[in-house]
C-alpha cells in the first residue's frame, strides 16, 4: 500500500491536537496517553485496567473501539484547518483476538483526507512484555465541521 | 421488516444474561443498567456522565458503541445454548446525531441467530425529558464460542 | 424503531430518481427494476440470473450489494435538493443467508437525512413463490454533492 | 503494520483457487482476471466497462465491491483446508474517490486467518496509464464452511 506523506494545513496541529485530547474526559477514564502526534498519524497507549473489561477479563470491544476511534479522529484532526472541529460519522471494528495484555497501543492513520470527509484506518495492538499482537482493525469516516457554536476543536 | 419471534434454547437465559452482565466491569464504568432481557432483545440504559464524554461534552462515540455492543451481544446471548460464550467478531456504528441528553437507551435486537454466527442490530436513543431521539445505529456480528476454558458465560 | 415521514425538498423527486436510475448501466446488467419510489424509500427488484452468481450458484454478495447500494442511494436521493448529486461514502453489508431464490427485493430506507451526509439502511429479500426471506442487511452513508461538473443527478 | 507470512494448509491452493474463480460467473460479467494467487493474498484486475457503471460513468460502488469481495474471499480461501468452502459473512467498503480509470486492480489480503472465521482487507486501485490511485478500502469477514452438500469449493 502506498502511504503518502501528508501536509498539515494548520502548522500548530500538534498543540491543537494535544489540547483537544486533554478535554476528552473519556480518555482519562481509559487511562489513555497521546503517545504520537504526526501529520495524519496518531498513537494512543493505555494500560489494561479492570474497569474497562468485559465478562472474561479482556478489554471490552467498545473500550478498544473508544481508544481506536480517538486515534483515528485525531489522526484526521491533525490535517484539518484551524477553524474545523472533527466528528465521527461512522466506524467499523473487527476484533481479531481477545484484548488481553499488559497494555495496548492504538494507531490511527489517515487513508484519504478531504475537505469535508476524511477516511482513516486504525490498528490496535496488545502488548505483553516484548510481544506485540494485532488484536483489532478499524475503518473510520470523519467529518470536518465548521461554524457550529457548540462544536469546536 | 418481518421480525420473527425467537425461541431461547436455554430456558434460564434471563438469569444467565443478568449474571454475565453483572461481571462486565465496563458496564459499571458506564453506570449502565440491564433494563430489558427478552429472547433476542436486550435494552441497556445509562445516564449522561462527564467521564464518558469527548471534547464537546457529548458521550464519546466509543462509549455509545460500548453500550450498544453489550446490548447486541447480550441480545444474541439470550438465544445461545447454556454451554456457549459470546464474542463480538465485528461491529459497525453510524453516529446520526451528537450523543447529548440526560440519559440513553441502547436496544440490541437479533436479526439472524445461528449456531456459530449471529447477526444483531442496535439502536441508540438519547432521552431529554419526554423526548427520545435516535442517535446511532449498529450492525454487529457475534460468534458463539464453546470449549475454551478462559471464555465462559 | 420510530420511522419519521420525510418531506422531499424536490417535488419532482420521482421523475428525477427514475431518470437517474435509467442511466445506471449497472442496473441493466443486473436486470433490475425500480419498483417503488417514495420519499426516503426505494425498492429495486431483480430476477436470479446466472451471470450474477458466485461459485455455488447463489447471487454474488457483491451483486446483492450493488442492488442494495442503489436502493439506499436512491432512497437518499429522493430527499435531496434538485441541484445535488448523490455519492456513496461507504456501506457495510451483512450476508445472513445464501442469496438463492427466483427473484430478489432490495429495500433502501433513509434513517437520517442531512444537508451533506445521509444515512440509510437496506434490507435484501430472496423470493421463492410466496415465500420471502431476509438474506442481507446494509448500513450506508451517502454524501450530497453539488457544484461538480462531472457529477450530476 | 507487521504482515506475517502465511503457510497454506492445502498445498494445491493455487489450482483450487483458480478453479473456483473460474466458476464465478460474476467474474466473467466483470471481465475480471485472477492476476495473483499467493498464500493469503489475491489480486484481481478488470478493465473499465460501460455495463458496470453508475449514472456518472464511474464504476458502480457495488461492482467495485464485487471484485474486492472476490479478492478478499479468495485470499482467505488460499489458506483454508481442502474440504472447506468460503462464504462472506460481511464486508464494509469505503469509497475514497470516483472509480474512474482504464482499468482496476483489486488486492485482497488476509489480516487474521482462523479455523472458522478469517478477516481480510481489500484495496482497490484505479489505473490510468502509469498512474495508480487508491479508490476504495474494504474490511471483510469470511467463514470456512464444511460439510454442506450445496456449498463446495
Amino acid at each position: 500500500m502506498n502511504m503518502p506523506a501528508f501536509e498539515p494545513r494548520n502548522p500548530g496541529f500538534d498543540a491543537r491536537t494535544r489540547e483537544s485530547f486533554a478535554r476528552q474526559a473519556a480518555m482519562r477514564t481509559l487511562g489513555a496517553t497521546l503517545a504520537v502526534v504526526e501529520p495524519g498519524r496518531v498513537e494512543i497507549t493505555l494500560p489494561w485496567a479492570e474497569p474497562l473489561t468485559q465478562q472474561h477479563g479482556f478489554l471490552h470491544a467498545g473500550m478498544v473501539a473508544t481508544a481506536l476511534d480517538s486515534a483515528c479522529g485525531y489522526a484526521g484532526f491533525t490535517l484539518m484547518p484551524v477553524e474545523a472541529a472533527v466528528l465521527t460519522i461512522e466506524f467499523k471494528i473487527n476484533l481479531l483476538a481477545p484484548a488481553q495484555g499488559e497494555r495496548f497501543r492504538m494507531v490511527g492513520t489517515v487513508v484519504k483526507p478531504g475537505r469535508t470527509v476524511t477516511v482513516c484506518e486504525g490498528h490496535a495492538y496488545a502488548i505483553d512484555g516484548a510481544r506485540e499482537k494485532l488484536i483489532a482493525t478499524m475503518g473510520c469516516t470523519l467529518m470536518a465541521v465548521t461554524g457550529r457554536d457548540n462544536i469546536q476543536g
